[in-house]
């Protein structure tokens, strides 16, 4: 097996998986309970929620616990929304946004609101003039991904950040999902930050939200005090736990020469690399005219070989905006597939890929 | 040890941990992916919804994953509001709710929702004349839990949920985890229905909400398709095939002379018994007017016997709602405690607690 689909998702790590049976099997009392079983199962997530924060250079008290990072972007909007009643009904993003971003972003300009979309450079960047001069109206929230999951472009957010120093009522939320331990990152100037544990080779179904503490929330899921107030539930120990370890895991170690042959290969086909100089190297994207996106993931199936038409989890079914935002391609749109690499990834792995995409690509233009 | 807090959280059973390792393992694909890969896990999920649906007797389509009973209470709730936005501002409930019902009521009261709650016959079940007569005027919802998280009482659901099927537009809600793998239900009256994965032996961090097909909710967290079309989220593969798992194992074995072996003892000291004649064997709430809960709940935490005062995620921290509103007495309320029992419970670790229960009572008054 080949697998090239590491931004859809990520192969639990092994000792993850031992932390997260072990905890399991050990803490398994609910950290709400006044007695030792609780308190124990308290103490074990107080020490996982130090190292997390102790990573993403925040306070242990800006860190909530969800299920994952559509849960946090859906917290993000929708509870600074309801926080801040009488500021303004005006947001600025990109059309490079997660599903759970722009599902959100529909629903609210049915209610109202003014969705402003940043100019994108041709590097796929945001146009930080364009964001100035929408600046000049009141808006409530900036939210832009720092990598988006199509292609992979890392986002100024940084200094988008110190430009949203300047206006301190317009709060900024960024999806940091793909670019965590994969690239680093400052938070300093971010408001809020949504993260999933899933792709860090941590187990589906916990994730977080970063809330720097003069940021006020209304929570979405309400209840008791779980690990914050922001989020009610009983506390997933183990999940946790185990998210705690993939964050001590986290290994940067990309061979970007890995990169460097796709793209070079590929460049002898008839294929669009869509993917820009601003991309990180472990998202590769690219269309192929001349073959349907979907036919080419299915052939190289029959490989055992796993790459990805579009994300696993776009809106639109018919093309990729995120595509189209960057291209202004309709076909490249609709064509495009998505390779994305790990630092599990090896130069075997890929020559086989290599090997492979010829065949499918050779056998699938003579059939058409 | 001996473990006497059930009704707060479960231990693993061994089989559930075993499926959620092996399918962590071996179907790691995200499920929304078009590869193999993901219709492999996409697969198992569509066999463990099989399962548990046919447990609840529900369609296939009627079962929403979510990441516990808190989130599914509140989409539940928010869901209802949101989708049905011209039906009157009214919810008809009850005092035995669980925090994340009460809470909800509270942010809703304050938005101009009038709740109205049921009142309570003395065995704590809702007097359903009352239920009758409130609902002389428009309602958009009934929310009533099954068994309450506190005093165990068993609420008369079918019986609500015959008499509700005359208001059409009156929807109906109930949260069942506490009574699910405890007593025999049916949901055929019942129109949403919240439980979770951890007090049934399974994992945290994984529940459901059973919406049958005629009700509408507005989605709570936006996005992609995910199993559903009302909770996105990438699905949760190994925490919902160890879910079916837990769904296959359950088991209704609790002896319950275990019940009656406890309420008996308690009865020769100064202790009163909150439960009711209708309360579940499995939940045994009672009060020592003169010894305080937490104080009581750490003498015998020093036994290494576990027991619970109030629940584990109670809104008051002060007193008891549900015991007030059952015993109308202030002292009682601020004085409870519960003993939740499971079918892994034994004769010899219930004689144990009995036996520590003498000691700790006696030490504790003689000291007061």
């Amino acid at each position: 097996m080949v697998y090239l689909d590491y931004s859809a998702t990520t192969p639990v790590n092994d000792e993850v998986l031992e932390t997260f049976n072990k905890v399991t099997k050990e803490y398994f009392g609910n950290s709400n309970s006044l007695h030792k079983l609780g308190s124990d199962a308290d103490r074990l997530i107080n020490e996982s929620t130090k190292i997390i924060c102790n990573f993403l250079k925040i306070k242990t008290s800006e860190l909530i616990y969800t299920s994952g990072a559509t849960e946090s972007n859906n917290l993000a909007v929708k509870g600074v929304i309801e926080a801040y009643p009488s500021r303004a009904k005006r947001i600025i993003t990109t059309k490079l946004e997660h599903s759970s971003i722009k599902k959100q972003m529909e629903t609210l300009k049915k209610k109202g609101y003014e969705i402003e979309y940043l100019n994108l450079l041709e590097d796929g960047t945001v146009d930080l003039n364009h964001l100035k001069s929408l600046l000049q109206k009141d808006a409530i929230l900036v939210t832009i991904s720092m990598v988006d999951s199509e292609l992979g472009i890392r986002q100024p957010i940084e200094e988008i950040g110190k430009i949203l120093k300047n206006y301190p009522k317009v709060i900024f939320h960024t999806d940091i999902t793909q670019a965590l331990g994969k690239v680093n990152f400052d938070l300093t100037n971010v408001d809020l930050a949504s993260f999933s544990g899933h792709k860090i080779y941590a187990i589906k179904g916990i994730g977080g939200l970063v809330k720097k503490e003069n940021i006020n929330l209304f929570p979405q899921i309400e209840g008791g005090k779980s690990t914050t107030i922001f989020r009610s539930g009983t506390p997933q120990t183990s999940l946790i736990a185990s998210l705690a370890k993939a964050f001590k895991l986290i290994n940067y170690d990309l061979d970007k020469s890995l990169n460097e042959m796709i793209i070079t290969k590929l460049k002898e086909y008839d294929v669009h690399i869509n993917s820009t100089s601003k991309s990180i190297p472990h998202i590769i994207n690219f269309s192929i005219p001349s073959i349907k996106s979907e036919t080419f993931v299915h052939a190289l199936d029959e490989e055992d070989i796993y790459i990805s038409s579009k994300t696993a989890c776009s809106v639109n079914e018919d093309m990729s905006e995120s595509v189209y935002a960057v291209t202004k391609d309709e076909l490249l749109s609709k064509r495009s597939l998505r390779v994305s690499l790990s630092y599990l990834t090896t130069k075997e792995e890929v020559n086989r890929f290599l090997t492979v995409f010829d065949k499918c690509y050779q056998e699938l233009n003579i059939l058409k």
